[in-house]
């Protein structure tokens, strides 16, 4: 079975409907030819299975599966929620997602529905009862895909139907329009609500502008009803489905509590990783860091958190990019292969391609697949071989977990709040994106941990160090959590602007840091923006001048066992307190007042004490990650993104699973290449 | 009594509607301590009273007002008709404004309504009536603010009700549509109308393109809507306020006529002065210039054209910025009180600082009052007790008039119009900016004067030398208004693109510059624009190469006394009259064929022997400016806007009021340093 | 006759509409003063025939028509439905044309009008039969220009009549849905229409995207209902006119079969040519290339290419821009008789000036024309006279062919298909640049020829060399003309991305070029874009190393006969075939793997042995055409487009018609200047 620890699988996506029949058994044939067991299917197919309203069939897929079976091929089955056909949405209007003005967004691209219409809901319901009673028993089908790509295409969603489930979440949620007014503090600006109808999404207002706890309630909508529409097709699902067969969907995107959605309806998320992205014309815009392809491994760190065991439902095989946009090069002679090995670096034991040929017709023409519109074996198919290759050598691996040293908390709420928030938003990225590369040029492999009032994705008591960014909506509970993992001997590193918002974005009367004072032992004093006409901005700690940028909170020590580690430098609050050093319990918290830049991260770095969990001497351009086994084998992942060759030094001996051979002292990587080693247990 | 010329007072915006009624007792009180005798209240307030439609309570301001009055507060109260409640936007959405395409802008910002709509107008008569005959009598009331910062978040109406308005604006105003048509040149592409109906607002068209004498005439249009709908409220206000009560509006915003608005409702306007904006994250887009903070004298002086007694309803005290824009960094230390003493330098005596504290919730959490969240003191209210001490030491200013040595002319007509006109609208900003920053740096006070055909708004003959820039639209009035001045012995100077236009924005078959061509003797010859690929023109003036920007008008003298006083440099017409000079009667003219750079307007600054009106040696980042008493007395302010210390010699003795000190000789201002001296009587 | 090849005619367009009578014989007479013969009037006057609906009259146009005749002139009268009336647009909104949202485009600027529906057709059939019927008999009228620049103004239409006739017209296509469907392919993302009346133009979707093949049948659709809205025009006039007259229209703009449309309805096209955008405020925007004003030569090659006869219906004469836009200088002096030559040179023999008097209201207030709003002559129509001057010298020229020494190949599939594919349409214009430039310097003057399933344009055997950068979709029928063309002797040169679509956008099972690989002799066997993170690409042709930039195909030689001229370096792939070369029949085919730079292209020319017609020595600022008479008279026109005088030289005796001198050896041209050389027949 699938992800059960035993095997590392390929699959690829394949679309039937896409080719001649007499394509299919070749194709089939071809995959198994390149070590493909497995395929995904169906999931843009609705037409097939209900070409008129409330008529059904199923000859196509039946066809299809048997022949899928008979060559030995493992089925990924999905709903085909995600594009309703044109009889659907020309007849139901209503079932359309609309633009903030309200304007219906139409057929020709995907996505376009609603996930709130009683009348799309039903139709959804229908379809997917039928395909769930019709295909489980099929044995050619291992598990099933819900939908695809949830709030890929838009986070915005402005039908008439979402604005009456809003007001009907609201109702649920807050009970009465008193609580409602007050949690959302519509007193400014006189926004009071007197009736439940007067409420709404957000609409056309001058300056784009909304009442900004609204907004933040509208996102927790928006997660709330694509969770919904996934969990009513998970539960049809669940009714008909064979017991050995898994139900997931394909990620990660925006507005979408991830960990929830997994956690009450999903055996495990599956993530589609396209690392070209990053080489795209349009890079500049799509991928502001400057990793390039490693920058994936910052997005398997995410998946991961959200479900410790995942596949990658689609891995990039090709030149990519829609015909009008996302114009991306082919992939190098190489980088199928290392990112292959990126994702099972990550802990993917499933690596499915995106797509097996690539479509000859539609918006995804140039989203090339391993093969090209001739068919033709071509050097992405044979570079799959050879990956396929050394896949089967490092089978050992399988269901070894990854091992970090380290946690970056986030959390839902304070991403959510900054998405409209100019005042903390932009800089959780910047501290995220200066986290990450001081992280992955240390070698110092990391996970990320979500918290919310319930607890957090991962026990944080296993990690040693806990970085929490911009902790900026605090609330009892998630404190509680942060002062126990400290009082047990954490050491947490808080940055500027935390703890300022309540669950609404609402920000209490409190000296800040709010609720996390008590931790921290300090309070703000001043703050400011770092204007364009002011100076760069930095900390003195100790004997180093370290980037302290974007804001600035002058801190205060409150209690005697706070003291004062660093001061500013570079403005007109030159000297005072720029980051506070308190032991609690075991543990200890750091406070500091600014965003954390790349190498201000690493001097956090430095002087915590985080190192690489092995002594090796790695250059910065590769990628350090390691999974152990439940029995203690531990398989060591060297990445080199670089075109060119690097020098490496292993002091120990080693053996390299991919030659077989031992490893000891110099050695040389080749350009996009790849080393799996066995280390010893530590 | 406020702005009676006796006192210069502080005072801040509260809204006790956004706290704990436990904290108002402690909040009035402590404004008293900070020297805050007047508060502003209520502007965003309509469901206090009017919870539903046509219910009525004053339960809430009556506290409030009664506990005023126990502190020794004074009170602004406000119409809270920038705010329409949801109940009345839900039930009667022809009260929204909408945009160019029609679409409705909804409740969730401020200034949604129209301003036109029989509906709105109605619920704003009755609330405005109930507002001004139940409150007028409460002794802590001392003035009443209508409405809130008009035309600030748009100057574009497009709901149906405008559209309807419109027509009946342009009916009234051309009585046939014979007179329209040609006044509005409909021949050109066959846009005729046959019938009133056919008559619109802009609304969607291709290129976004509009007839563009109709444009003009729809901002003229806007331009009284707004200053009817204040002026219904006005008119209700003083059936029913006191006497010694005062009504106000704050501004300056776009497309509305202030001179004409505040003479015919207003006893004064106030101004919200925030020159944070110069040092914003977004400041590249907000202000182009480069005198930063010192770009606020600019709409200071404007203020005063409106409305030379004048006060400061919102003097900025804190970070700015919404949740979504506008962030700015916390003012320097310093830089509170600067500002406050660069709003009395230039006129105003009352300053009210915005806001008492930051409010905890809504879009503007982030536009940070004196108090932060936490209510504690901090430094920005220990800077407010030293203001005060200081203000306090020069109440003998109070009731002084500004001086200026220049007035610079504008008209609403030509700005208007140029909003909509490539071909001399850019000019404008680029003169008026080119002017300004000449001034002062020379250390010349100046005053705007506004021009229409009733009238100048200051009279023209107290000042030695006026400069239109770009007077484009011209009339025989305004001519003779400028040949008056010149003949009595003023000097005006005039800048390209001068007087081809009509009172509707049509070229008379005239030749350039029409009207005003018997006044400066010479006519356009040629003209351009300078396009990228010509070289930079200059002209030769003397011995001097001065900038001639933009846009040449190649002038012809075309009478004897007419004189080229200098020729162009740098393109084809090279050699050819660049600047003309005429003596009118006792004055005479300069008829320039470019737009001012600012070394173009020191050029002229220089050869007109205009000086600063001391003899002192001030350094160029320090602003001066001079108020006189009706008795002769005089105060000179000086503003140092940096943060680094500046030289300045005062070649006299005269005494400081702040330090009560002579001051003579070489002396240093402080970084964001203010001085105030009385000077001789000149 | 116009154009009738005896006579090279100067005109002007005229709106009498605009002006007081009084001024029309003054304005006639002094046009004729100027060498103008010909006037354009009443494309915008749809009022003054038809002032109400129904209701005609013809006072106004009679009148002026009759003075024009006793003035000599003779007018090409147009019809008017460019400009629909108010009454007509108010009344019958279907009328419109509509956004992709649908909104409706309003009156106020012009073509606001749909062309599809019925209403709207009755309309223009009604008048333009009254006006055919009344005004051909007309003595002064000698021809008709259809409706003014259709398709300029947008080439977006989406009112409601727009869907139901493209549904009509994908219904007459298509047959079935079945058909639809698969050419299509919307099987792809469930886009399956299983009712007609579910297909629609492109309307809003998510991301702006949409179907690829079904925007291509949109940009069809577009274009033929643009040549019916001709169409039905033309045959209404054709049933009236005196047989003399002409039909034209003024073009040309985009997504409309100009050849078509030309072939089908109009006696020749007419060109609108305003070079002086090269030198607009906005250049950047609107002039991506850098021969500035010189690039409108490549728009007269166009042009040239749909009517081998044609006119300039608009020649610039004076600054360009509207009020909102398009800011133009003033044209230097020399430049408007150089572009009246560039266009002789080109091919026209009739030159009409927009406009004879600038018009003073209206959106056009700043298109000036050859007088200013004061009516007074200026440089500009001193110009004027010595340029007409100078024509009645080349009066010789009149009727002469253009002579083209090589061919650039082009079609409407590839092209609109591009413009919604970033994979294919920014190459072309990329290579049509480098092409355009390389042969402007390298002084051959060249012609466009377009392709399609019914043949060529022009017969392609009259060239030498046939460049086809990049003819992505590619028929059989297409594939045979090309090799017809090589049999015969020619040589072909195509670029990257040849041949991978069929007709309807969709990339055929096979190895691309596709059907061109039989007369390659090579496959594409691998490719990439080139992306951000690339070096810079060449290709290695014999000793030099040559630009290959923005796109590689890995050329694979199929056929013994194919031979590898260069190698890419640069990349991954060096040393791998960038150029092919294969010799078939009496030809020869160039097979480029890349897009053509101005570099390239040279490189081509001089391996190809492309050379000047003349063994002249010239700058490359100096464009060389020549027009040859059918009795072998031939005629050198030298264009000098800079400021500065230019060196050249003739090592041969050639006679100057301007100046009636002889010519050898060494020369200069002055700054725009022009020479016309009677050379040698060859």
């Amino acid at each position: 079975m699938l992800l059960d620890g035993k095997k590392i699988e390929l699959g690829t996506c394949y679309y039937p409907e896409h080719w001649d029949r007499s394509l299919w058994r070749d194709d089939l044939l071809r995959m198994q030819e390149h070590g493909i067991r497995v395929i995904r299917v169906a999931e843009f197919s609705w037409n097939l299975f209900e070409p008129q309203e409330g008529v059904f069939s199923d000859d196509f897929w039946d066809e299809f599966l048997d022949l899928a079976a008979e060559c030995g091929m493992q089925v990924i089955f999905c709903t085909p929620t995600a594009t309703p056909p044109a009889w659907l949405t020309e007849k139901y209007p209503e079932v359309l997602n609309c633009d903030l003005y309200g304007h219906p967004v139409y057929h020709g691209m995907r996505k376009h529905h609603n996930m709130t219409s009683p009348v799309y809901l039903e139709f959804v319901r229908r379809v997917v009862e039928h395909i769930a009673s019709h295909y489980s028993a099929h044995p050619a089908i291992i598990g099933w895909q819900i939908d695809n790509e949830v709030n890929c295409e838009t986070t915005s969603y402005h039908a008439p139907s979402d604005h009456a489930a809003f007001r009907a979440y609201l109702k649920e949620k807050f009970g009465t329009l008193e609580n409602l007014n007050r949690a959302m503090g519509t007193v400014f600006w006189n926004q009071t609500y007197t009736s439940w109808e007067e409420i709404h999404l957000s609409r056309n207002t001058l300056a784009k502008s909304s009442n900004p706890h609204m907004m933040l309630e509208e996102r927790r909508f928006i997660s709330e009803a694509a969770i919904r529409y996934i969990g009513l097709q998970a539960e049809i699902l669940r009714q008909y489905k064979r017991p050995e067969q898994f139900i997931t969907t394909n990620g990660l995107f925006g507005v979408l509590d991830n960990h929830k959605l997994t956690a009450e309806y999903l055996d495990f998320m599956t993530y589609d990783s396209y690392p070209n992205f990053a080489f795209g014309l349009d890079t500049a815009k799509l991928a502001p860091r400057s990793l390039r392809d490693r920058e994936t491994s910052f997005n398997l760190a995410k998946t991961r958190s959200v479900s410790p065991r995942f596949g990658i439902m689609e891995q990039q095989s090709g030149p990519g990019g829609w015909n009008t946009r996302m114009v991306q090069p082919a992939p190098k002679p190489g980088q199928l292969r290392l990112w292959t090995f990126q994702s099972i670096a990550h802990g993917a034991d499933f690596v499915s391609y995106f797509r097996w040929r690539t479509c000859t017709f539609g918006t995804e023409t140039y989203w090339h697949g391993l093969l090209n519109y001739d068919n033709r074996p071509n050097r992405r198919t044979e570079e799959l071989k050879r990956t396929y290759a050394d896949i089967e050598k490092i089978q050992a691996v399988a269901g070894a977990k990854f091992c970090a040293q380290a946690a970056i908390l986030c959390d839902y709420d304070s991403e959510w709040d900054g998405m409209e928030d100019k005042w903390h938003g932009p800089l959780r990225g910047q501290s995220m994106d200066g986290w990450f590369k001081a992280l992955q040029r240390a070698h110092i492999p990391f996970d990320f941990v979500n918290l919310s009032d319930a607890g957090t994705s991962a026990p944080l008591e296993s990690y040693q160090v806990a970085v929490y960014p911009h902790p900026t909506i605090m609330t009892e509970a998630r404190a509680a959590q942060l002062k126990s993992f400290v009082e047990a001997g954490g050491t947490l590193v808080l940055g500027c602007r935390s703890g300022y918002k309540d669950i609404y974005g609402r920000c209490p009367m409190m000296p800040m840091p709010g609720l996390l004072a008590p931790l921290t032992g300090c309070t703000v004093e001043d703050f400011t923006f770092l204007g364009p006409a002011d100076e760069a901005e930095y900390m003195v700690w100790g004997n180093d001048c370290i980037p302290a940028p974007m804001f600035n909170d002058v801190l205060h020590p409150d209690t005697p066992d706070c003291t004062v580690l660093a001061v500013y430098k570079g403005n007109y609050y030159d000297g005072m307190p720029a980051l506070t050093h308190r032991r609690v319990g075991q543990g200890e918290v750091y406070a500091f007042g600014a965003v954390f830049a790349e190498e201000t991260a690493a001097a956090f770095i430095d002087r915590l004490g985080l190192r690489s969990p092995v002594d090796w001497t790695l250059p910065e351009a590769v990628e350090l990650t390691i999974r152990r086994q439940a029995d203690g084998a531990q398989y060591a992942f060297l990445l080199n993104y670089t075109d060119q060759p690097q020098e490496i030094r292993v002091p120990q001996s080693v053996r390299s699973l991919l030659t077989g051979e031992t490893v000891c002292g110099a050695g040389t990587m080749e350009p996009y290449g790849v080393l799996v080693l066995e280390i010893p247990e530590t």
